[in-house]
């Protein structure tokens, strides 16, 4: 089967160019304009349309099991939801309960994922430590294609990762030529705030951000990046929500340490006024770590995408629907964190981001596909419109637009935290491996389609921090006595 | 008994004039020109000299018992080295072993300083916590007149505080109005590099730095910093060494935040390179903890001195002698940490300091004595030059010189950092409690004779911290369901 | 006369106590408790009062001929003003025309300063340069006690100062050991920028702040500061108003440089939002520059005076009635520029700072006065409460209020930036020279009865500076040939 | 006549990877493994080398005249000595004299480039100001493929332009959809220290670096930077040679702000204490503007191209001979500034940046070539490895080494600031137009072989800054009266 995009402008994180692209067996196959085409190719008109890398959420969480619940979304309908928005590949996470073995967790989370419609890869947290935790990442990274793994510094008595764990993993990343990624808040803070702000009688969804202020995030970011720095190797911090981390990445980079950072589409767009909401669903419904955060924020996180200094955009999607929300009625601490966003993520930033005139659309693309690609070690394989990469294409349209709704979306739970806002900047249609999987508003996406792709270690950074280890050496002093 | 100090120049950290000071009763009675004194008033001609409060030295452990051995200089040499370089008050530090009873601790450390010369007085370290601790310190604030607690990030397996820890005591020095301060490395961190190192082989004493990099001290500090932050406690870091943590300090002062910052005179003269020296007993005669560092840390540091971002200077003075070092021979994490420096701080800091113009002698006061009497709240009663206060007073050559060595010093140590240093600004003359206990080289100072200075809670920044947090409560969301 | 302050709370830039204030022959006599004073003196109780050095504001324009018309405000009607919210001491500016002789301007102001009713100084302006100004500095410094010079970057065509006047006059400033002083904007930006926006039809008072946004401002103070930074030069910026200028003092204050920022009570409190009011008078009345800023400036400048980035707080008063404002009602850049606030800095500083928690009173003593004095080298004898200072005092009431009111208040114009803000905290009395002139909503100022307070060189930065000058003096290199 | 690069790795600013390159009709026709070739075709075996876009000096001075003399390095010899270096493509500097029209100095330097062997281009420098300037600048935008412009904010009553130039020539750019640049040097400044330092009889080079510290470059930078941001036009500052202006720029460029840095192989390399060299002709051999600095300036501009804050790396290649040099015997002043480095710079980039670890390869590319080519919109006809782009290419042995040395280079001039230092890291041959200029050592450029690329306007940055300008236009309040 083979498919013709004719007509296009080709967006890719470097150039804009006129040019089609032709798939077929699910890889592109041709690039260039008036190609030869074999007879009985499909052809797609992308005349008005810009035609770019199908965007990559680097952040997902489908049906995890998670305080007492299970997310909703799973990976059949949260890829689907994702082909809707233009998303052709998840980057979700193994989340292995502590003291489970490692690789037990990793074979359930690879069976749940594969009803997945669309590509997807996992990251591996790491949420305790004994020497078969240590064995196990070795044999993921070296015969599973993990090159990432994940650390929980929130979470106290659950999955949360002290100090000496940390500082165990991060060193054995370096050995393998893994990526260390952390979702950076202060655990001991957050427990101990909690219960203040319990004891106060503030029990609704408004004491969530109470229980977790920025400094909570921006200490525990930077905690993280030292660390890193003492042991040479690079970290990629997820969900970045507030000016202080940024700053501590944005800090980190300008001396030269290789840092990166998230941020999610929420973070970027919604204020935490909506934890003062009288409806407590609604409030609810916005419940998820980190909180979002008030409008300096925002603008600093804008600031982060415009400067480089925050590579990727994602969701951290994970679905809780209103009756698992109510599990917290009488305690903000017990509602399940989490929001939903894949199907949104992109339509969102090309409205606030490209069609304010903050980002170009090259850079849209590397924040939505082409830096994920690159730093999760997958490009050009994904995140690039060339030749002998993935057919993941989206076909998007940049002055149609669509109204955001709970009751229209794609996505399995009842609740949108973008509810009633109109975005402009649409996926008119999306490929995945070479296929239409959504077009004109029609969803074609097939259970079980999805393949994992597997990442290699030592993305190309890894090269030059170990060949920078190898040359600052340290020597022992030669003395007499 | 009552002296007159007759012709010189008052210099106080907000101003310099002429005047005599006249003093009796152990405080200062009068301030003026042409003062009339009572007949028998022993006269000291300070024609050519500075009159200034007498040095306060915040951070020094007099026969400490530490890693395996106890501190060579007692409480009664270290005060008496101390008048010798006009440093009158120390504030040194009470350190529970973990589980022991703090109040135990408190009254060994209170029965080891009686035999002090000039007064003192003691912080008290927080290196385990249940309810006996939270106990205990309201005990030292309401009875004792201790108003601060430190805490160890470093020394892992022995007295480090664990987030949790740091958390709980903050919180209990915000309900006292007690300064929580603390000594900050991450010790997980360099547990994990000191094991790396000997591992490679570096069993020397040029390890030590190795093991402790400028991250690992700046990240501590940030984490202090936020956990103060997030608690709305004000917070002293002790021995800051490196532009990392300084950093840390500045970017919370500007923000608001009520931080404040030490520095140890050998960390703004040594440079790391001594511990790459090929005389093991000179390099081990340097290990202390954070190390010396490279000179651009020492640049920052007299910048944080003279933007007052830094507002104390002290010495860690924790004597070790070359037996006692010798116990790391094999082995520089054994290696005892400490070096000397009470009766040398003064004259080191003119002479870096004021002779070169980057201070002000005004300013010269505010950091050796001034700024710590504000902040640990015992002030004007210690650190001022003023009718009433404490008759500790050094009369101080601008112009004299003398060169700093081990043969000549009081410190009762075998070794000194400064070693052949010659210095200009000298004491000519120290008074502790009116009375002469250095004059013109003869150290006169009695056994005994120091007293224990209590200092009050809530020092001025708390009423503001505490108006400013009950401004800001936060209040539940009223909901109708 | 004499008169005793009794049983009050004094509150310094340092301390805060109990004691009774005697003042007579225009002088704080005594201080102490329970002071023998002679028959006849007047006594006033200040028993639930703080009693705290009278307030200096470092920036006003008292009958400033500006921009076609006169300031409405003359030194008597200003000066009595200022007493009656507590402010006892002036630094207003002599600006001479271009090409006016120096010294012509000088005599000019202090004739019109003669009706003063509490003390006065003056900064002078150097609005042009050639040999005769470089004399007059020198005459001014060494015969009339001028200390420092004003410098304007803004007002292009009129009185802006050229980077080679602000180079030579900087260097001048040095040798005489006189402050140099900058408001920062970029005139060119400014001229530029107002021809655009006037050319896009926009005319009212909106384009004001349009015409002058913060990287103006930003722009010229970190301009200002590097020349004073290579010259090696103390400098200090007048009206700092944005987080912009804020970080260019901030940053080389971090670097040690002696850069100091002042700060006015109306930035600190009024938003921009008063430009897009749709009552022209109301807009115009808020029209002075820099303008006002967004919140986010607000809260930076708070942080600023918090951490001690900023030194001294301000009025900039210049006071322009509705029918001088009307000037500008086609063009917002005719519209003069000026705004009210000698009367209403003190109350509107304590109620939003110390009420609040942001300061202690003892900081609000610090900015609102003594730092004043310090900087401009008149401390002690105004900017403290100490035997043998000018006894210009006010008695606070902490808890007393007032609601501001162009209806009510004592300043010669008739608007008020403040109108309808209920503050707490005011002068309950104010003394200058010893007399009370300010009593329980009274006024009792005499016109005349002020005199000029003569600043003498060489503040104490100077000599370190000039020490460090010295020591860092380049050399030439010898060369054979 | 074609090409076939066999067998090699390409290295482009993404990616790296094994294929073959086909070049004919002085472009690239194919890459991929195994290429179909005719016959005939030439083949160079690349087995052990890297496959790379030939190197973009952005900044140089070839012929130039300048402070009364010419400039040694003529297009052909320095375009020669670029190709042995490995690089194929220059951007020099048209620089009007003040007065002269700028279509005639355009004439002029065009003329003179005929003869370069390598593709070149040119910035246009705006040294005054009328309407002409204005109307010219149109007319090189639109009919001759300029698309940025350079302003000297130093050179004082010569080549300087005021702020209000700045202004005018920085909106015009906005207009015309061009790149302004900037040389950031306070030139009052200098002005004054060159006088103070001759004063002071300090005459010899080591006055040049007295008489432009770094505060001098950080000041201007943040000027021209900021007037940019008023403007709403991207920037590019040439030559950034320290850590002030360095952090000008990263500033802005996380504050959002469109801000690009270039920094020269001499700034990265070479140590300020040559100026303090007895021997005259090695000190003056090194007078260039910015000069060269401490040790702590290196590593924050390596950090910077670590970090991305830096984009471009040039070299300023300017030759001037001993004989020339020594115009300045008696006066610094006079010594003509520049220096060489076209042939060496991507050796000593290798070396230093890659070599070290600093750098990944891929990184190394971007800084050398393709960022270069981006900003100023000639990509991906310059600045890549792909199809249809003009084969420059340069196959790059990363392992061969040589000695640098004025005895053996091919630049025209008797001094090399590299002198004797060996790099690893050489460019084995350089393809230009698709034919080989240089091969194993032997230089084959034909005189006036080279072409002029035409530059189009409107690189995609500023698509996006036009709209956001357009979405953020104020407008005018509606009132009554």
């Amino acid at each position: 089967m083979s498919i013709l995009i004719k007509g296009g402008t080709v967006v890719t994180a470097d150039l804009s160019y006129r040019a089609d692209v032709y798939c077929a067996e699910g890889k592109i196959q041709a690039i260039g304009e008036n190609l030869d085409v074999p007879a009985g190719c499909e052809v797609v008109d992308a005349g008005d349309l810009l035609v770019m890398p199908g965007g990559i959420d680097p952040h997902t969480h489908m049906q995890l099991p998670f305080m007492g619940t299970v997310a909703s979304e799973d990976f059949f309908t949260g890829s689907s939801a994702g082909a809707a928005g233009g998303t052709t590949s998840i980057i979700d996470f193994v989340i292995p309960a502590p003291q489970q073995p490692i690789m037990d967790a990793y074979h359930q989370w690879m069976d749940w994922a594969k009803k997945s419609a669309t590509d997807y890869s996992f990251h591996v947290a790491i949420t305790w430590w004994d020497e078969s935790v240590y064995k196990d990442m070795g044999t993921l990274v070296q015969e599973h294609g993990i090159n990432s793994f994940k650390h929980f510094m929130a979470y106290k008595n659950a999955i949360m990762c002290e100090d000496e764990t940390l500082v165990n993993s991060f060193s054995r990343c370096l050995e393998l030529g893994a990526m260390p990624t952390v979702h950076a808040e202060n655990g001991d803070l957050v427990f101990h705030l909690q219960k203040k702000i319990l004891e106060r009688g503030i029990t609704g969804p408004e004491g969530h951000p109470l229980s977790r202020p920025t400094e909570v995030e921006g200490e525990a970011a930077n905690r993280a990046i030292r660390i890193a720095q003492a042991l040479n190797v690079p970290l990629y911090c997820v969900h970045v929500s507030c000016e202080e981390s940024l700053q501590a990445i944005t800090r980190a980079r300008n001396e030269g340490q290789r840092v990166y950072g998230e941020v999610l589409a929420g973070h970027l767009e919604i204020d935490e006024s909506v934890y003062q909401n009288e409806d407590w669903d609604y409030a609810a419904g916005h419940v998820m770590s980190p909180p979002f955060r008030s409008k300096k924020h925002q603008d600093a996180l804008w600031k982060g995408l415009q400067s480089g200094n925050l590579q990727t955009t994602a969701t951290d999607h994970c679905c809780f629907c209103a009756d698992q929300k109510a599990m917290g009625k009488k305690d903000f601490s017990m509602i399940p964190n989490g929001t939903a966003g894949i199907e949104d993520r992109m339509s969102v930033l090309w409205d606030s981001g490209v069609a304010s005139g903050k980002l170009t659309p090259n850079e849209f693309v590397g924040v939505t596909s082409t830096n994920a690609a690159k730093i999760f070690n997958i490009y050009p394989r994904k995140g690039s419109i060339s030749v002998g990469a993935d057919a993941d294409i989206v076909l998007w349209d940049a002055n149609g637009s669509r109204t955001i709704s709970a009751k229209t979306h794609h996505q399995n739970i009842d609740f949108n935290i973008f509810e009633g806002r109109t975005v402009k900047g649409i996926a008119v249609h999306t490929l995945s491996q070479g296929k239409l999987v959504w077009t004109n508003g029609e969803l074609r996406t097939v259970r079980g389609t999805g393949k994992n792709i597997k990442r290699p270690a030592y993305g190309s950074t890894f090269d030059a921090m170990q060949k920078h280890t190898a040359q600052n050496e340290p020597k022992a002093v030669v003395r007499n006595k």
